[in-house]
């Protein structure tokens, strides 16, 4: 059994609590880890403050090539951490494999913009007071950020996090998910070769408890939270003074309507729906079907939908796997049971298997149902009906989160309306919720979060505005 | 009959050579200003070459307040001036009115964007031989420009060149046409009641020969000029090593498919063909109607168009009135003549009576007759089918001009396909490719011109670069 | 006596709990006002919600003249409203001019950034999964806002709420300090007048316990603060998932150096140090001069302070007046005694009388003691010696506060260790910290708060991210 | 001896006119290549312009993959490649080394910046007629490009050209230097391997005469051109309706106040003035010292100069070698015998031995001898004193050119003087005029040329700009 040690302020160090991480797919211990205590927490904080103003001063051209060397390690790797990722996250090789090369993307854009952070100029002169006067605006580093990851996208929600940090010129301590430490410390081992100064960066799988610490101590600036909508906003109350960022959930919807490509809509979301058992904050849960194409659509979604392929996350031709654990299936079994008893209807799928649960297709719901109103973080997908476009919006609105939503239209005036009313980060048209590139702004209004990622985004995040108001002459 | 002085270098002269000016609705000479000699353009370079320190160092509050100064006496003497325009232009009173209050805007934004003269910062040390450096770019003003107006617009594309000018900290000689020198002359005088520096600004009617001199004298940093194609083409050859604005005409397409609002579209052509008797670079000239509603269209705008009101320019009622001059409907009567040789068919009107020519509707046409291929600068428009969206494209982009284009679609895809494939400076969606608003970017490509107009963009040509590197520490 | 009725979504009323309003130079109670109770504050909530869709979609051209118009009535009644100001504040006339100056052209530049609201373009085909979409980015109102207004600019720092919020598209409900609410309820009547849709804005005084609400209640979406630190953060803490910005005080330094301007610096330093008694969030608090001009500055300094004119408010003569209570005097008193306990020195001042405290100036303080460590908000300025330039950054930045900072100097390698080195949110080259203009970026970091005003970065805050990931084709 | 084919529309062709090169350290024959006649000239023409539609439509991840390629070409082909360069040019080793360096991370440069080709978004509605209107700007290319390149950095200033071209998606034809044309063409070859689309790149060497054809065709759509300012601005006269860059020359001039770190200043100083012979656009060719610190600059600076070690071009340590030909060196050295003629003064060197000229420095010029006023292009400065700082100000400025100049001084009044008031398009603080890093903006004003590079600006000169104005409902 492989033992990894964790990253505490560029040091690998074993601690008093082992942490076995198991293969949700057969339930083997196959690696086991530790969990940060108080001393080691301690020891990352105290390292990151010592090395804050060296990572203030790192030319632009150095910063460039530490972020350029992690990409290209991961690159490098690809094969080898996909394998690791998959067996700790049950998630299969393909899009375990497109994880990673996300990742390395995800730095690679971290290094260009590391370049590019910006400046600002400004005449003061305005009013007679500011005669001879001009501002100039530079962005300085926040300081040390605390970072939280989830277990669904254990690396590239983490690299989101740090690769920013790095090229904003901050510190980071990231806890990743308890049960999806090792691909991320294997970035640990990468990021220790480069010439980052030791202490920028930890990486401490710690209990909720211990790990309450990132949010309350005022040493951190910064809080950025990857997770679910409950324990997000109870952090922001918890977090003092610092600025908090939250990557939460939500119930996406798509609208498909009578003039989209009904063969483009039936694919993209069986993956939108589907990929890594639905386990994903922009999982397609909601479709929303215009009248006139209604049986057309689901005639189609339902026959891919049955031949999605159960397997072992490492068979490179597995479509969907086991979900993290079996408490979520029951939860994800529960939920349905619930909405079946109050009038849902199950197309497809519906049962489990231990961890795994199958493709499963409901209509009939309710916008009360769980299965509906909640983030059911599983293979669930509920299919129904609208006439006009107008209430298709409104059903989408019919929501607590506002993460991202698709549309598939070839109308003007749609687009215009999706766009202007639906209460979301993000509008994809003629492709589902689920779309996200590494590069592109990324984040929730209403419940699902505040704040955005997005490499150039996350870095803005993680920079205070400075002004220089000086004379002219 | 009222004599107005020009405005040589802050000062209001007569010279030898008188201009009288007439109303091209009645032919009475109603008016005497004066063409400027060599001498009083030397006068006016030399002055203004005299304050371009001064004006470059007017802190940005005095810019402001010139600015709008002249915005506010515009607007309250909108009627007063816009009789005058009507008067030396021909062109009818609520569209003169509609100028007035076009020019006054242009100050305005002009007033704003003098506040936002932008700067940029950036890193420098992305390589080792920049290390410990930075950069902070900003503009400066170019000097002095020349601006060579045009007849159409007297007032509002005479204030696009000397609104931008003063926000930048520009010196800048005008020369309007010579039948409608009178409104900016009456601009001269409100700019000549507030604070900025004597010199800056000279409104200099000349001939064509003497108005040589803006072309090639080196003196000027910028030539910035509205008109014909022909003679900005032949400018810019001419023009020695400054900087070369050309704002010329076109043969502005409009393609309406069988999506669109077929009422919008006629009530929009209807504007777009004939205001101001089609004497309007961005005039519609040809009509591009989907098969299966070109009977619709066609019907209803030969109605609409067959409603016009002729008459006299200072006529609240009239839509139309007389060409600028006889030369001009001459011209007009000419090219239809030769175009129904070839085999065009006249649906409408197609008689001139003196200047005047009655709105034309023609169909059948080919793309190279010059009712279609040159800019006809007069009351026709040509009505034509197309089946596919491919070939409407393929038809607006056969020509030598691109300035804007309007698409009357409600289709993504067609919406998607004009802006990638239109060879324009501005396609307009649901509108005519008449459309404009003083602020936004406008100039064509191809043979329509080179450089930008729209307040801020014309700011953005009268200013140069400069680069500081200096050192971080 | 005259009664002010509080502006309750869109309507003035009486409630049940009268508010007297007395001038703190005499304490005569000049004017009456009422406090909101819940009823009034739950009528303003659901009026703002209900016209919420209004105002987003209220034409740019529309929120120009409404925000134009407020400027220019602003303007146009300066003197009476700076009048109510100097008798509700205390504040000498001459600065209460010149607060109404500032609130109309805070107004302005409002006026004209509605017309700027950005929007973004981006590539998104940087990775093949990408390929055939491009993203824009919008940004959209975020609803409703609370805004708390302090005493010590009782309209311009309301308007720096107010204006925002109307340029952005939102509704606020603000409520102003107990003791100074009337010149803003003047506001409320311009804006009353104006086409804003009744219920955008609500002005409503309240106590603590009843403003609480506007800091809990989850319907408003942002909660826009400006007063102390301890009330500030204490907010962050109990505010919900909506997003919070605080305008916090500090402690500002100045650094006088051996190349500086030393007259400059004495004239900035007195207005900086004694305008508004000190009751300033960027009141000059510490100045540290280097020693070989430590001499020459202070005996200047001194001599000027000694010059000030006590007086009246409402006396265009007074330079300084009363504070805004006793409790205030008696605080300011109380810590100066301390600090001569241990071992401070008065050099001038150091009395009260009633509400009155004279302008005073310490030395040999220790940056432990509250007049140095806290914001003293009072006529007390600290001015103390240093040797090298980098102890004197580090004095300022000896602080837990980071508002601003002033810097005289005249070498670069001086400018550029302030800026790059002074944890502040401005740093002022050869002026004083309390230099602000409108529109310049302004707010803290450290405890001194978080987000930014100044209108256009107001706006910003006040808005939320949309993207619009689409096809291309 | 090598042949080199030139590379014609995507094809390594041979043609009639064979173009022998020499190496003119040894006048020996290393290499030939050929020059393109009419025939080989229209079948790059029309090559690229058959594929200008599918370059407009290549995906970002393409167009940035096939640059970054590129650039680790020439990065694992460095040391081949700066050999030949060394000995088509005569630049010494270290500097060819740098040079492809540079190249290469030009490149790379243009990679990055092809994913943030920009965009922009506008409110249309500021008045009425706007209403329910938005704007979306997007850039598009231009199409075919003719680029000119010089002989003193035939590789890196080459790319200057090539890599925009290629990152904005136009085609270009590149003529190389007669003298200089084979690392551009070890270029194509390394192009050539990569999935760009042929003919969109075309490198052909052809005689002034042939090259005409690329100023006047109007088939290309701009020129970009890099060279001597009389060749440049007769081009600008005959570019047709093309939009013509030109980066022409200078005689830059560099400032060393009381202030200055005068070790700092001499090792830039020797740098600027002798690198490669002074054939460098931003050569050092006037350096003003202020009185006070005159003496001891000239000193330590004419003993470096002596110090510089002349050698073969491909000896590492060599400092200075060859002029690019005989009768350069010729006429450096009746430049400076006219100078002395007229009182200047030799202090150091002044002599020449075939194309080798020794390093000179010259004292007690005037403004209007050749040395001064003209482009010297080759290894001669003239070191003069001043005493106040306008005065040097002015110094410099007395040039008809206007390419960069250096300030050494550490007073924020100089620096802020110099900015505004240098009539250069680059002031380097602390630094020579020659100094450049690829991704800063760059080019003249005054008679130094039009336009910029630096790949960000030379991308967006490579642009034009096209408006979509689409309902918002």
């Amino acid at each position: 059994m492989e033992i990894y040690k964790i990253y505490v302020g560029g040091e690998f160090m074993e601690t008093n609590f082992p942490l076995d991480v198991q293969n949700p797919y057969n339930n083997e211990v196959f690696a086991r880890t530790f969990l940060s205590g108080k001393n080691e927490l301690e020891i990352a904080i105290s390292r990151a403050e010592s090395v804050l103003d060296e990572l203030k001063e790192i030319p632009v051209y150095q910063r460039y090539e530490i972020l350029l060397q992690i990409s290209e390690s991961l690159k490098m790797e690809r094969k080898r951490l996909a394998g690791i990722l998959a067996q700790e996250s049950g998630k299969p090789l393909k899009y375990a494999l497109g994880e990673i090369d996300r990742a390395a993307q995800t730095f690679l854009i971290a290094a260009e913009e590391s370049r590019r952070i910006p400046g600002e100029f400004l005449s003061i002169d305005w009013v007679p007071s500011g005669k001879g006067k001009e501002g100039w605006v530079k962005y300085f580093p926040l300081g040390l950020i605390a970072g939280i990851a989830p277990f669904n996208f254990p690396m590239n929600l983490a690299v989101h996090k740090i690769a920013p940090a790095i090229a904003a010129g901050n510190a980071i301590i990231l806890k990743p998910a308890r049960s999806t430490p090792l691909s991320v410390l294997e970035l640990a081992k990468i990021i220790d070769n480069t010439s980052l100064p030791k202490g920028a960066i930890s990486i401490l799988p710690m209990d909720r408890k211990a790990g309450n610490q990132l949010v309350t101590d005022e040493r951190f600036k910064m809080l950025t939270f990857t997770g679910s909508p409950e324990v997000g906003w109870k952090m922001k109350k918890d977090a003092g003074r610092k600025k908090v960022i939250l990557e939460l959930g939500g119930n996406a919807g798509v609208i498909i309507t009578e003039s989209a490509d009904i063969d483009l809509a039936v694919q993209k979301c069986l993956v939108g729906g589907y990929a890594y058992s639905g386990q994903v904050c922009i999982h397609v849960q909601r479709i929303y079907v215009q009248d006139s194409v209604f049986k057309e659509f689901s005639g189609r979604f339902n026959k891919k939908v049955r031949e999605l392929k159960f397997g072992d996350p490492l068979d490179p031709e597995t479509d969907i796997s086991v979900m993290i654990d079996t408490e979520n299936a029951d939860r994800v079994e529960n939920w349905i049971k619930e909405s079946v008893e109050d009038g849902a209807k199950i197309l497809l799928g519906g049962k489990k298997q231990g961890a795994y649960f199958e493709p499963t297709v409901l209509t009939n719901t309710k916008k009360e149902m769980k299965v509906c109103s909640l983030e059911i973080f599983g293979p669930v997908v509920a299919v129904e009906r609208f006439s006009g476009f107008q209430e298709a919006i409104d059903l989408v609105n019919g929501s607590n989160y506002g993460l991202q939503a698709g549309v598939f239209t070839n109308l003007v005036s749609e687009m215009n309306s999706a766009f202007n009313q639906l209460e979301v980060g993000g509008v994809i048209i003629n492709d589902v919720p689920t779309f996200r590139v590494d590069h592109m702004p990324y984040g929730g209004v209403k419940e699902s979060g505040m704040g955005r990622e997005g490499v150039k985004y996350a870095i803005r995040e993680m920079l205070e505005h400075r002004l220089l108001v000086k004379n002219i002459n």
